[in-house]
């Protein structure tokens, strides 16, 4: 078990990815307030996700890594469409992040994530960080198979 | 992933526990007609196991051991009370029977589950079976929180 401790952040223009990014795929079992069931698969590996409910930026996760070929059975058993999205690494300072490029029905959503290592951290801001949206609800993938960006727009 | 076919039966007066059984404690992350997702602590070990929709007596299973802490901790994030019995395993002929025996919301339940290679193989009937329940919603284990035994009789 883990405490996840993150902040999400829209991505600007400006940014563009410096290498290969790694293809995901990922459809949820369960997305209720209280907690929410992921299955994933990413770069070829499987993994399974049980999250708590977010409290302010925290949360309580529980990732195990499953055979490929059962994340891929488990995919079929998902609710709804299935969240893809090329994941992008990228070193900024001592600080790492995740910048995510959706495809498919959420195209056009681009958010970027730290880790943080408690939720008073200081972390210097690269010029293409755009707007926080950390613990915005609609931002949550699970929330994306729901509502998709490409329906936001038409809002 | 494994497929699992089952089939389970009431138990009548008639049987007595030949040994000491197992304490088993479980909840549900989800309980959704497509599939479940079960959390539990069985002898001192933790489990996570996702089930798809029945299909007659078979059903798609994901099962996987996971460190007995994370599955405590996830038992709190379980909807609903939990499913709490003593299973015992008794042989008969080639087969093994699982008799679980309810405690809590469930008291006075008893149930016997025999796993099988197909779903035309013919098994020897012990004495104290009773009537068949495969695939009567109600005795499912997930089905047992929201309704439980002791809430039967009074319909």
């Amino acid at each position: 078990m883990a405490k996840e401790i993150e902040r999400k952040f829209l991505v600007n223009d400006s940014w563009q990815p410096k290498e290969d990014g790694q293809r995901i795929a990922q459809g949820y079992l369960c997305t209720e307030p209280a907690h929410t069931v992921r299955v994933r698969v990413k770069g070829g590996r499987g993994y399974l996700t049980v999250k708590g409910r977010s409290e302010g930026i925290q949360r309580e996760e529980f990732e195990y890594e499953i055979p490929l070929r059962d994340a891929e059975a488990m995919l079929q058993l998902c609710d709804g469409p299935l969240v893809e999205k090329v994941r992008y690494r990228e070193k900024w300072g001592a600080f790492c992040w995740e910048i995510d490029v959706f495809s498919g029905a959420n195209d056009g959503l681009c958010v970027a994530e730290i880790e943080l290592p408690d939720d008073q951290a200081e972390f210097p801001r690269p010029s293409w960080l755009g707007r926080e949206v950390s613990g915005e609800v609609r931002y949550y993938n699970s929330q994306l198979i729901k509502h998709p960006y490409s329906e936001w727009k038409k809002v």
